[in-house]
Order: C-alpha cells, then sequence, then structure tokens
C-alpha cells in the first residue's frame, strides 16, 4: 500500500498512557498503515522512556512528541476526535460509529490537520480530555466486554481510517480554526464569564469542560475565530475595567 | 453489539505463537467483538500456561483448546482461512483483501464452521501451515511495514468481520467437507502416488504441502468428499497388492 499523503495530515495522540507495551503498539500499528506523527500526553514518565528505549523500537517512537497538556498537544489541529468504548454515558459530544468516523475524519485530512485521541488503559479519556474533542469516535464492541487493549484500539482504528483507501472527497472546505485558537476563545470567554460575574448567579458544575464543548461546537472556520476572540478579548477588557485582558 | 450467532461457527487458531501477552490479546479482541472459541496449536507451553493464568484472564483463554497438530486443530472445519501480511511470495493460494475475505468468510459461517489462522509472531504461517488453508487473507499493511503485532492483527481481522454488521447472505449452500476429510483424502493421496511409484519418477519438493494445498482447491462438497475417499482408498489397497489401506 501506497501512503496518502493526507495520512501525513494525522497526529494520533495518546493521553495519559501507561504501559510501555501499549505505547510500542499503538507506534507499530501506526508504521503498519502508514501513520507517521505519535504524541504522547502526560505519559507515565518510566512507560514512555521504556518503549522508546526498547529493542526494535522504530524511529516513529524515536520522534513522537511529548506534552504536559493535551491542549498543547493538539493546538496545531483544526479537528480532534477522541475515541471511546462508551455508548451511553452523558456525551455531549456526536458519537459516530467507526465506520462513518473514520469516513469522516479522512475527508478532513487533506486540507486540514486532525488529532485522534485514545486515553489512558484503565479509564479511557477524562472529561476533561473529551472536551477538547470536536465529535467522538466508537468502535463497535460487544457489550460484554466493551473495552479494547489501547494498541489494538490504535490498530483497529487506523486500519480502518486506511481500508477505504485514499480521500476521494475533494469537496471544497473552509479553513477550520485550529484547537489552539478554539483555546484561547474558550479562554477569553470563561473569563468573560467570570469577570461579568456570570459564574457567581448561575455557578456551573465543570464550568471549563462545558465551554470548551460549547465552543468546538461551534465549529468556526479560521478567519471568524480570529473575530470571535476579538470581540471576546475586547469585552473581558471592558469588563476588568480597562486593565488589559490576560494573553 | 449484540452477537450474531454465527460467529459461534468461527474458530480462531493461533499456531505456534511464543508469547503469552499475545495469547492474552488475541483472547480479549475475540471478547470485544464477540467470539468465542479459541484454539492454539503447539503453543509455547510456558507461554499459554502464563497467559491462562494471568490477572484478568478470560473465561473464554481458559476454556481455549490446544492442539499438538494444526491438521487436528481444524478437522471439524470446512472452510480454513489463513492470514498473511505477504503479498509477493510464491503463494499457491488465493489472496484476498481483508475487506473482500472477511465477507466471504462471514458468508461461510451460518452454515459451516470455519477456521481463521494465525501465525506466530516471528514467521508468520509457516508453508506447511498455509498448505492446510484454503484461501489466505491479507491484512493491507504499508511496504515499509508489512507486519503487524499478533494481537493487532487477531483484532483487526475480527473487527473487520463484525463491521458489515450481520451476515446478510442466505444463499443456499451445499455443506463443504470438513478438514479431516480433506486431510484423509490429502493422505489417501500421497499413499497412492508413493505406492504407484509417482513420485520416484518425478520427485516433488515439499510433496505433502502441494498435495494439500491441491486437495483443498477442490472445494469439495461433503458428499463427494466421501466419494473421492473411497476411490483413493481403494486405489492405495490395489497398488499395495491387496494389504489393507492404513486407516
Amino acid at each position: 500500500m501506497a501512503v496518502p499523503n493526507e495520512f501525513d495530515c494525522l497526529r494520533v495522540v495518546l493521553v495519559a498512557a501507561r504501559n510501555p507495551l501499549n505505547i510500542g503498539a499503538a507506534a507499530r500499528a501506526m508504521s503498519n498503515f502508514g501513520f507517521r506523527h505519535l504524541r504522547v500526553v502526560n505519559p507515565y514518565e518510566a512507560a514512555f522512556r521504556e518503549a522508546r528505549s526498547a529493542v526494535g523500537a522504530s524511529a516513529l517512537l524515536a520522534s513522537a512528541e511529548e506534552y504536559k497538556t493535551l491542549a498543547e498537544a493538539v493546538a496545531d489541529c483544526t479537528l480532534v476526535v477522541g475515541t471511546t468504548a462508551v455508548r451511553h454515558r452523558e456525551l455531549q459530544h456526536p458519537l459516530r460509529r467507526l465506520e462513518y468516523g473514520a469516513r469522516l475524519l479522512r475527508e478532513q485530512l487533506g486540507s486540514n490537520r486532525a488529532a485522534l485521541l485514545f486515553g489512558s488503559e484503565k479509564f479511557g479519556l477524562s472529561n476533561s480530555a473529551l472536551s477538547h474533542c470536536h465529535w467522538l469516535i466508537r468502535i463497535p464492541t460487544c457489550e460484554e466486554n466493551i473495552s479494547m487493549n489501547l494498541g489494538q484500539a490504535v490498530a483497529v482504528c487506523l486500519y480502518e481510517l486506511v481500508r477505504g483507501g485514499k480521500a476521494a472527497c475533494q469537496t471544497e472546505k473552509a479553513e477550520r480554526a485550529t484547537a489552539g485558537e478554539l483555546e484561547r476563545i474558550t479562554t477569553a470567554l470563561l473569563e468573560a464569564m467570570r469577570s461579568s460575574g456570570y459564574l457567581d448567579r448561575r455557578p456551573i458544575a465543570d464550568v471549563e469542560e462545558r465551554m470548551r464543548r460549547l465552543v468546538r461546537r461551534l465549529n468556526l472556520p479560521a478567519r471568524d475565530a480570529v473575530v470571535w476572540l476579538g470581540i471576546l478579548r475586547q469585552i473581558v477588557w471592558k469588563l476588568r475595567s480597562g486593565k488589559p485582558p490576560a494573553e
């Protein structure tokens, strides 16, 4: 199989992985299916070190990028897709079966940089991590045992991305806002909510995550994001009675 | 996902697996996708023992069946499908991409018991093991790194079997010969070739494997297999000048 160029637009992101074998297995599956860019967020440090130094560890693993926070790891991506085995959790996100979700993701890859997130072995993606996602992919596992091994989940998802062959969709697409831009908007929005006293009157549980999702659901084009950020920062500045807004 | 009954007709067969983690991973993927019957052929004994006694090892693993030879492990199956990453080896078998091969396999599962074979971590399926197969499935990996981890290969193949949903094909199918019947035919054929002096005049390298494949390519219905076996045994009996043929 020749590797389509658009696969270079995908970042596979392991969030809080705990087992060096799983990190290695994820890298191996990426190599099998032609994906090159691995990012790890806050891994168990010894695990990451061990995975990298393992016999037969790939160049891919050696060049994996490490981040302290998920926000930093996806900052340059315009689409962030999470993976989950869960069906009935109160998800605030569109949940798409792998077959369909992979097709949507592939259609984006030609023109945008995207991230595909995998959570930790034990807990999957946390609510906080999920709040960074535009939407979620579900692998169709059995009810009796929905939880997949991390390395196997990565393999199955990447296989599905590869399966349909090259992305045929070349429809015109507006450039989307990056996750970094969306996060700046979220930050400004939260600041505006706090500074405005909104949150004192209507306290919201998990407010950061809720607002983060709210912003992602806007599905902002890049040029609109600039406008929104400008507006919000202006509001914050004003709310703080002329004190300059935090960057 | 509800588990379709036809999945109970599949035997996942690990041939000469060497790593307990991989045996465990194969079992976990089976459980994820609703397959129940694991068979292991000549595993590294300590590996199989360790996999079975591992924390969290499944009931599926506990009930896995162990065989000394592949012939015994597939004797009750009417279809034997091997998996390989190789493209250009001189394969004597039809080689089908996973998407298509899984569909064919699924269509058989309703009415027949089938085996899906995975080779050892290092070498895949040997030529001898391949000779037991009716045809082969290839996972579409990249040329740069075609060789998948065993547990991941099992996960991807089973996912593809599950992916299309329930087998919709309910076309009438003749009952096929079991691998046991085909092996008896092969044995009789070889004996006939030897006893007839054929092999002295035209020595054939790897004759057992070649003949085994030859017989599989016949794609015999069960009722024809009985006839063929009767004929061959009669021939052998005659060639041995009236000495009764070996069972």
